[in-house]
């Protein structure tokens, strides 16, 4: 399988590391990956025999222009990309704009249309237009992997898709946010304000310089807005959302909780009432011992799923860094690799 | 896509009634399902534009024997059916001996080898014989789902493979039976004794009336063997794994539990040690409310993977009864649907 990946941050350089680690595992999956482009905004690289990924690595540990690396060039983009039409798979990792999904949407339109199967992780594309890329990648019998864009390794699309596969999903619940998560977590432990906590997982990298849409909820409403599309068919926008971030909570509350043995998590919640009325929902909720968000700790995160034939469905999970996004790129890949039809 | 269907038990005839329900479901899935034959060990209905599925709910709510409705026979067997050569995959829920795998295991050999995907609920073939059966579905070309075989509705084989597709699994554990789980809770809640709890989890048809398998701990080793071997290549028999049963559990020992805020559940694990040793074991163990195993209640069942890429994976679920275990049949006749190769 000849693949085309775009974007080379940081999970892109963790993608290339693990097609070289697991190299002798994929071939065992009868699956030899070749990288025979690796695109950014600003040029590429190309190789007709696969990119030398050992040499790449050791390139850009240094190097930040890949098009100085051999068979780099300003002129690779992903139309040079789609005209030459020799690869089988394009990974898309480029940085979102929200309003317009671009250029990730735009790329996936053309790469679709080329007949070149897409697996990304861009949530913009999926959030604006799944249905329109879904019918795309139908007509032109490829397919669409999206595992990557709500949690990460916490297989939320395959959890909906492929273990309740038959069941109709009748509701979502979901602690959908890392961020959220690990200072709430922190504000219990040692007993520090909501800003402190905040301040700590900025310090430690888990929360980013503008917090914005972790904490206020955004975040993990984007999370439910895709995961009910997809898993149950209903298309909503943000502001259909009722959302409360956690810049509210104080510690009296944190230690209250705590006293009464409960502590708080971010809960995103997509509910039908019996006359058909869609409730989506974003808010701290306290939760006790025996309610199995209580568990999910730190940086992890978890959905559930109720269905009607299946019973419930909790998955907990989600290791978070570089690593484990690159591997939840590769868990799609492989999965395409062994027949799945995510578009059907 | 034709089915024969060989069991019609509990589970048979849950499956007859949600392929009915499920009918339009199904259909928009793109997936016409026709049951063209139901066999039994003392004969079957055959019927070549499939059964009237609605009347044979109707008539086999009065009556046993199904070879008395239209198009039974005494003569219908799975030589038969593989001899007519007219079905597109076979359900195998026959009871099974647990020495032999029989009757399912021949009937799994004489199908695949006939070019029949099957599916099956029987756990004695998978664990006598499940890299042979394998090979033999592989060389003929069909696909072999065993998801209900561990956890039922608890997507066990689903979450090793297609879940953490592409990592490897290096360790699992989980609480694999719902039996055992429900006599323990009930210790802990009204504060009696093993015997107690037992009798009334028989009385509520969760217990059988040799309650051995469960609460001995042979079933969790049963379940925990299957995962060993499908998602770490590791097979085992019974007697490697260290097994503890609950019956030892005191009333005792369940209240210093509650004291201290922690419950006792039966957990199966295999782990492999830095030199490679592989160890199995059974036993009960006391967990706290920060173990994402306490808030498994009931008759639920979980399942944690520990992978090198994906990061730690638990599910949670497992609705019992017949209707879940025929909707995780289903599952896997729509997962083949959907093109993915369990075997490959």
């Amino acid at each position: 399988m000849k693949l085309a990946v775009f974007g080379y941050g940081g999970v892109g350089k963790a993608l290339i590391r693990l097609i070289e680690s697991k190299k002798e595992f994929l071939q065992a999956e009868g699956l030899d990956l070749s990288v025979n482009y690796i695109v950014e905004y600003y040029g590429g690289i190309s190789a007709r025999d696969g990119i030398d990924l050992p040499k790449l690595i050791e390139f850009t540990a240094v190097e930040k222009d890949i098009t100085k690396f051999d068979g780099g060039s300003k002129d690779i983009n992903v139309d040079t990309v789609v005209a030459a039409g020799d690869v089988d798979l394009a990974v898309i990792m480029t940085p979102t704009n929200k309003e317009t999904g671009e250029p990730g949407l735009g790329f996936i339109r053309k790469l679709l249309a080329a007949g070149i199967n897409v697996v990304t992780s861009d949530k913009g594309p999926v959030l604006l237009a799944y249905e329109e890329l879904k019918e795309l990648a139908l007509k032109n019998g490829v397919q669409l992997g999206i595992g990557c864009t709500t949690g990460g390794a916490l297989p939320t699309i395959n959890g909906g898709m492929m273990d309740m596969a038959g069941a109709s999903i009748l509701s979502i619940e979901g602690v959908l946010n890392g961020t959220t998560n690990y200072i709430l977590k922190e504000m219990e432990e040692s007993g520090c304000s909501y800003r402190e906590a905040l301040a700590k997982a900025q310090a430690a990298g888990i929360a980013e310089t503008d917090p914005t849409l972790d904490v206020e909820g955004f975040d993990t409403a984007t999370k439910l807005l895709i995961l009910t599309k997809v898993h149950m068919g209903i298309s909503r926008s943000i502001s259909d959302v009722d959302i409360t971030g956690i810049t509210g909570v104080t510690q009296e509350e944190i230690s209250h909780a705590k006293a009464a043995g409960e502590k708080y998590r971010l809960v995103g919640r997509t509910s039908v009432a019996a006359d058909g009325t869609v409730s989506m929902k974003v808010a701290p909720e306290r939760v006790g011992a025996d309610n199995i968000f209580y568990g999910v700790e730190g940086k992890n995160k978890a959905v559930r799923f109720v269905s009607d034939t299946l019973g419930d469905l909790v998955l907990i999970g989600g290791a978070s860094g570089t690593t484990p996004a690159a591997a939840s790129i590769m868990r799609d890949i492989i999965n395409i690799h062994r027949g799945y039809k995510f578009v059907r």
